[in-house]
């Protein structure tokens, strides 16, 4: 179901400010992520240890959280710091997972092995760009996160989902090469001199609403997908086009929900900030009023069963995302076969 | 839990405009139901054969289903017509159920065996009045449908659960008889020179309220019943009476699910078309008001486990419904033999 | 999951107006509490045993209970005293369980062995109070019964749960002891001139709020808890104490939802009636605010498991808790023993 032996993008990291916390579930595990006084982030079970409840419907103060049931402290090491009732026992301390801030996000290992955070995927464009030109946010979805990543992969649903926006027709029309490398996958689209998506025709100063188009979507385990969009006047692509990265990281709840989170920049939204909300809205308005109901509605219809075992029709279109779909599949099983030895 | 060999009346026919489609969950089947723009009508699997999702969230022109998703396109023969991706193959196609339109109303046989439309329940009286003197509709409801089944298979309950309307004793009164013809089972309920049930007694200019009474009822496979309902002052039943036919539907959505569709007619309002919302509306409320919490409630109770399990206490007035569970199970019994070889 | 052979608190007994009923799930089982005219209470399945529908939809009438599907009724004794439909046969009659009202409410036995009423958890402590001073009523919860009662064996929580009325850290400080007497269990928490309660505080004619308490709680299966609180100002707990007596009775509705009834009973209530709304509301607005929000998380985390096998961090302001928990689990092995004989 899930791969343990990974970086979860949790949180944007200022989702937990200096010395307060934040109750998650990720991958099925209920986590508190901790920030102490001095900014230092962890990550802890959200469970007290002695009654079993929520940590997170307690308190915290520079990063000391108290359980809000019978009072027993832990600092974000995990360490119980204060035991009203008696002696603090080993029993009472809580185990940390690895937690990792980058690229302005929390990353967190649920796995067994040692954790590596040269694997944290690479998101540095967010880092490239000022604050205040970051267009991200997060959105809870009653979607397999597996069917989000399909999504993502396989972007000619762009043409009908969202056919009067970033549709028409070009995504389908365009030439896609899916390659893996290493342990990620990165599918291309490109197409030359062709009718753009609204969306992009609406940016250019073109009658014919003609260009040429490229699109990028490298993936990475578990679910990170980065995503460089580019397109230009007919021949202008290499001289003058205009740009953008965006980051799709569909990180588990439970089995069938997931938190989405998005990261998206441009050359446009970089040289005027003010825009960022609208297209914020924009983007939230697209996932949520197009891509949601779809995805949510095939987690229904799979209800739990294996995908592969409803024998889906594959088309070409599909190649990047089953090159995921296998290359994950595998990755869990090489990590359940370590787990039987 | 469902038969398969059978015929189910899976909507009215006005429920599907010419070129239009109507998606519904039948017997556990996700179904879509496709009119072709001359009218004719074909029974689908409402899921994409590529990304396994309702073709119901997506367009219908003209008989033509678009998927939503990634724009695949279907005729209502359950051939791929239009595939942007990539070559259509023999797996992008849609096997389509039987599907027929008889009595004003749709039938589709989700068996493996041959479709008979010979086999086709005989509602036949719906035909014999025109349009504007039908009353029916569908009523959803949370119940199992071979509950709702045995409700209509023993109408003595109207004494008890509609005694203002339908009620008063005279069903409990009546001498009943049933018998099995075939595959089918019929039961007759006769009172002479009793008290009417208060609704019918409105209608006969009597002081005293009584009157001959006929009310036959007959089962057909799944959950199809028939009933006339006849009434007259003494000795008048023959030569004067108010004469009803009533079909109640119950087609089984899922295994607690269960989709009611009935058409009334009768002598009164086919003399009077202009009555027939307000008997519509009195239908509608009996059911809704007095029928369904009950069975509902009794649902629950039972809660997916075997009927005859919970050691029910038998009455002589279950004659007829413990007939066509019995013959129903055998049905079953036998199809699922069939499959087993 | 439910001990059988002990006697459940399922309702007040002003709950059940004389010849009326009232349905109500207790330990899973659907029960229907009837009284008769002469004001005699019984208990009988709330089940029709003709279509296992609820009975407790129908009519009562001076006791007598008709089923509001096909008119059968049933006396107190579980007698069917009318069957429209045919002969009153034995398969028609409900079997009572044996139910006894005492302490102005209304106790059932679900086991298998004899009733010993002598075995009904005394709270004789209402009978002492006139009824204008009782200040009861039922709750309803989404927790397991036995969380309920661990909280409750546990009162340290009230020094965290409660922090602003009931806590401050007494019930920490507090010497605690722990004892189990034949099949019941009594904690006792004492303090000599420490910092009272801020709501006991507030009682006393005191500059700093000290003073002396006590804490007696005693359990008894399957759920019942009887309390004693006294408070004084230093030294005077012998001869000038405000006391009270509280009954906190968890009876378990479904494995994961509960019924709590509780009965408070003071000194200062029976002095002024008037101020018994204002105390009532104090006490739901104590356990819905604080008490239920925690231990309905709680239930949602342990999700169904053992809790034994979730290994808690035992501390010894459990000792309560865990010695009711171990003797509990002791009494159903027994039982569930005796079964397999």
């Amino acid at each position: 179901m899930f791969l343990r032996n990974c970086w979860y993008l949790a949180a944007w990291s200022d989702e937990i400010a200096a010395g307060d916390m934040l109750g998650r579930q990720i991958a099925g595990a209920f986590l508190l992520f901790v920030r102490d006084a001095d900014g230092a982030l962890a990550a802890l079970p959200d469970q007290c240890p002695h009654r079993l409840v929520p940590l997170s419907m307690g308190k915290c103060a520079s990063g000391i959280v108290e359980c809000a049931y019978h009072g027993l402290r832990f600092a974000a090491s995990g360490h119980c710091v204060t035991n009203p009732h008696g002696p603090v026992t080993s029993a009472l301390h809580l185990r940390p997972w690895p937690c990792v801030e980058r690229h302005s996000a929390v990353w967190v290992w649920l796995g067994e092995a040692d954790a590596d955070d040269g694997a944290i995927p690479d998101l540095g464009f967010i880092d490239r760009v000022p604050e205040e030109a970051r267009v991200y946010g997060r959105l809870h979805s009653t979607a397999d996160y597996r069917l989000m990543t399909d999504n993502i992969m396989d972007l000619t649903h762009a043409d009908y989902l969202h056919a009067s926006s970033l549709g028409g027709g070009i995504n389908t029309r365009a030439r896609a090469e899916a390659v893996q490398q290493g342990d990620g996958v990165t599918i291309t689209w490109t197409a030359s001199n062709d009718r753009l998506a609204p969306l992009h025709a609406g940016f250019l100063d073109s009658e014919d609403g003609r260009g040429d188009f490229l699109n990028i979507v490298t993936w990475m385990a578990p679910a990170v997908m980065r995503q460089r969009i580019a397109f230009a006047l007919p021949g202008a692509l290499e001289s003058a086009p205009l740009d953008s990265m965006t980051c799709h990281v569909m990180t588990p709840e439970t089995a069938g929900t997931t938190h989405y989170f998005f990261c998206h920049t441009s050359d446009g939204v970089t040289a005027d900030p003010a825009i960022a909300p609208q297209v914020h809205d924009a983007l939230v308005a697209a996932f949520a009023g197009e891509d949601a109901p779809m995805l949510e509605a095939q987690t229904r219809r799979i209800a739990g069963r294996d995908f592969w075992s409803l024998k889906p029709a594959l088309l070409p279109s599909d190649k990047g995302a089953v090159m995921v779909r296998r290359l994950l599949d595998r990755m869990m099983a090489e990590e359940n076969k370590g787990l039987e030895q």
